[in-house]
């Protein structure tokens, strides 16, 4: 039974992490952190976890915590798990950050996007970032993992396959993301008020999302050479969901059929990356609840470009899904335990 | 490993039967019946359950499905199950009827508040009410399940308690019930889409609602007495859950600390009943996608009257998972299996 | 050309205000009041109005404003109004007070529901409640006038017929009511962001909500008698409307004719007070945007009961669509002047 | 005073014409067409109307309403106006049409877009795109206005001034639209269930929407070549609300100041389009029920693009708003009137 703490536990993605690992067999959850809650019973805070859960919250002492637990997960604003971890902690137990901490192997760029500065650089090489479908052989064997953001982890699996077979030319990547509202947190804000979300839609970030940098780190890896791309997020009226539209150029003529392989070649044996029919466009209803990314393509021959799509739950593939995916493997588990959630529709 | 077979399962019951029953370790599908789609293949009409379930559509076919079923789930509209269900089945498969067609005892009630002739009153006396709850040794031996409706079930299970121990006036109940849009089908009408519904509440039904002497038989039984009551539904712009407020007189003075511990000696031992902390209000969000009723109260002294409230998901403990709940009975498994999701929040 | 003065311009009451005044014609707006926003321009916060108001947002400072304005509306918590209102400030400038300061005639009832010292109560008496279909003729000659609450102004529209001329109990009283969250006003709390609310719906303040003994006391000058009865209301996923259900005994045998006369004989001649063709039942959608009341009943001979229902626009007639009513009694202006909204839908 | 008739006014684009001349000082709507309910109360249809509307629904005979309007708009799906009007019909009455069937120039782009026979062909030359903002002065003196799409209108605005001025490079446009889902229309259909769509987005027709070669025309007008381009709608859960993401490559270094001197340039004297302040992302919501759009822009100095963004309200500058802005052309009166609504927020 592996113990599970978590640092962050009443953030959306802390619940969610709560959730799943409350339907994983062989974890256990021995703290539930939360600093703004401590004391207080963690059902009170969540009820739908009444008489599920009897813990209380406990504060972010995570040297203690590295006693009792295997596994450490921090759902925590950025720099958090980077002013905490430490050699003692790293060699009692892992750390599955939720953060963007660990996720950017360039320093400067981490602090000039989050506009902090890095507690804890000299970790930044030996963490491995989690996207499973990609980095599986070495998350297995780390003690540090960097659980990807939500929009690169969707923006990635999207367009990877094309990147790393050479079909678009990376310079034209542009991608159109569009969020339910828990992507925001929990924190008390005007701008995340219902009345505000409901019935509009917007863009945000514009041209400066600090996703950016990832989903441009990860895709330059695919391409051997650095990708520079546009991406933009909007705010949409739902509480779940990512969709990805992205769009770049062919470098070739290709039919669907050859798109449709390198598509299979790379996730075809994938539990978790669903490669849609022909024609049908991923929606984030299909996989609300799951730790499922449905993806599919369009060619457009009058422009010459292919249009990308991707659709996933940020709270699961999008934080705790993949958390826990990373955490199988961490474990030597089968990694789609605990995760065999069917979507829920409607 | 019991073999399942559903009738109407592209309805959205019967789509979250398929959930519920792909997540259930004792059970298989051996038939997805859906008359509008036969031979589609049925992860193209739901579109979630894409490379995780492999069948086409069948047709209505029950003689045939009893051969081939241990249990048949009749998720379908009023009439169909009584105009197909027979000795020869019944003596081979167990039947769980969603619809309305064996929840009331007397016909002749049945028949003026839905107005169709019952084709199969033979089977009547013999069909148990499937509230588990409350008839739980009685579903056991049955061979014919009439499945609640998801306002009877919410409704019941809020106002049980207080009729049985005679602490409230049954002339004097009434029941405000509130419930998400999922619960008015799938069927294409104008009423329903987005837009009609989105941005908007309405009542419908008023004082003629078809779940009305549904309730009033159950809470009858418990009354001793035959109870008349006032019912309204409404329509709520969200897709899963039932919320009833429910007003009743109390017959003497009695405490918060009596009332409590009314609902604790029916409830305490109820895996899917809470009764919530004093003045915590049942949310539909705190139980969205389980199968747990929510239930609490509030004495009010000005008044001398006590609100009952329930929450649940209409499509879990209203629909599918009571559906489950009683085929766990009827085969001797733990009542709760396949049945453990926690609710789904935000 | 009436000069109109705001204070409280920045919350959702206050921002209705703005938009009806600068449709209406015989006014202007010369304050924007808003403490929390000083020397912001008033466009940058609500930017619906960018280009369309110029102004920079206000202190709270009355005594100036009444210099200025012709009239002065108080949309600001409970209060503020009574601890500013002054001899001097009433006998320059009309007041219209969207708080409950002056709702309540009974001081004790008010400091015993609201919990806090009343500020001003030599002003009770003299103050107007603005409910114009009923107090027409007083609201004409005020200096004072106490605008009514969203939750009272439905709820004693909908039921203060059958009360008056005696057709209903009073004893036996329930009104469940249903609003849409911009109720809640625009303060960020947890509980109001977007995913607390969405697919959401819970009842609060349950036998304790503040605008019970203003509808108790309405009601009860109807009746002739003391009226105590059970109101609770309820958070809906919508931006939007309330939405009345009110139940209670008939004192006799009566038609449906008979009940319709009754309303017809009140609202005939309203203009914003639709009585809605038989069993058609109100639906918030339907009067968004716009200062109507939509109202309709239902006999249930099988209780002896009759449902009322009522729908409305919250922030319309519920808050500045009736302190706009109200400012035209007050100036002599036809009383639908800047009113004639046609209801927006979908 | 203009006498208007409607066919198709039973539909959402039809139904907030109504909403709008309702609120017209210079019109009266004289005929209120609607196969689907002919000789039916309009108001039985839409209730928001009850007490406003007193008129019957009447058939498509537009023969028999030219003889009884000054103008005539059709709301209809594709074919019908072209199938109807004749020089009898225009000789007699200006005909708005809200359909495409007038919109594009080259008759068999027309006809392999919306796979339908063109009925006559011979209206096309004549026919006036009725974008107001660029084709003002060709509208005043039209017989017949082909009203633009929902989408053109909001993607031509956002993006014309810098494809006018050469600032971005036309084959590298693309466009990313967001939709509510009003813009599906009021038909029946499955998909635009409130269950299907809420908690739910979704791109549809990718690289095939019937607007794309509409928004390549009139882009290709502007740049003085073909424009080719990608344009991506997507399905958003809201009511109301057209979001236009436009990407382009610069075609020289510009600043942010050149840039906004460009759009101020073409916008600057519009009373419809409001170019937001710097860094001010359009958002759906500040333009519900007006007539405006709302546009902005943002150099990514980085990958050398330019992003544009444009909001407006689907049903009235996407439709209903601007057919009556052409109406007011037409008849020489100021462009803006009936058309002065104040965004409604929230």
């Amino acid at each position: 039974m592996i113990k599970a703490g978590i640092i962050g536990a009443t953030g959306y993605a802390g619940g969610e992490l709560v959730r799943l690992l409350l339907g994983h067999k062989e974890a256990e959850i021995v703290w539930y952190g939360s600093r703004s809650y401590v004391d207080q019973s963690y059902a009170s805070i969540y009820q739908n976890m009444f008489q599920i859960v009897d813990a209380k919250c406990m504060d972010d002492n995570m040297e203690e915590l590295a006693e009792q637990a295997d596994v450490i997960f921090t759902a925590t604003p950025q720099g958090l798990c980077a002013s905490l971890v430490n050699e003692n902690i790293l060699s009692k137990a892992k750390v599955i950050d939720l953060s963007a901490d660990f996720r950017l192997k360039d320093v400067n760029v981490y602090e000039e996007w989050y506009k902090i500065r890095h507690q804890a650089p000299q970790y930044i090489e030996e963490a491995v970032y989690g996207l499973c479908e990609i980095n599986r052989e070495r998350i297995r064997g780390a003690r540090l993992i960097a659980n990807p953001g939500c929009y690169p982890t969707c923006s990635t699996l999207s367009v990877y396959p094309l990147v790393k077979e050479g079909l678009i030319d990376p310079s034209t990547i542009i991608i159109d993301a569009k969020s339910g509202t828990s992507g925001a947190g929990r924190g008390a804000k005007t701008d995340n008020l219902f009345c505000e979300v409901n019935e509009n839609i917007k863009a945000y970030g514009v041209a400066g999302h600090r996703h950016t940098p990832e989903i441009e780190e990860q895709l330059g890896y695919a391409a051997g050479v650095p990708v520079v791309l546009n991406f933009t997020p909007h705010l949409v009226p739902m509480n779940r969901g990512i969709l990805i539209t992205a769009y770049a150029s062919l470098t070739k003529d290709v039919s669907y059929e050859e798109v449709k392989a390198v598509y299979d070649m790379y996730y075809d044996k994938e539990r978790f990356v669903r490669v849609l029919p022909k024609d049908v466009c991923p929606q984030t209803k299909w996989v609300e609840g799951s730790n499922y990314v449905d993806v599919n393509f369009k060619i457009d021959p009058r422009t010459h470009r292919v249009i990308m799509m991707g659709a996933m739950d940020n709270l699961v593939k999008g934080a705790a899904g993949q958390a826990v995916q990373n955490m199988n493997l961490l474990f030597g588990l089968d990694e789609a335990t605990g995760l065999q959630m069917v979507p829920v529709f409607p």
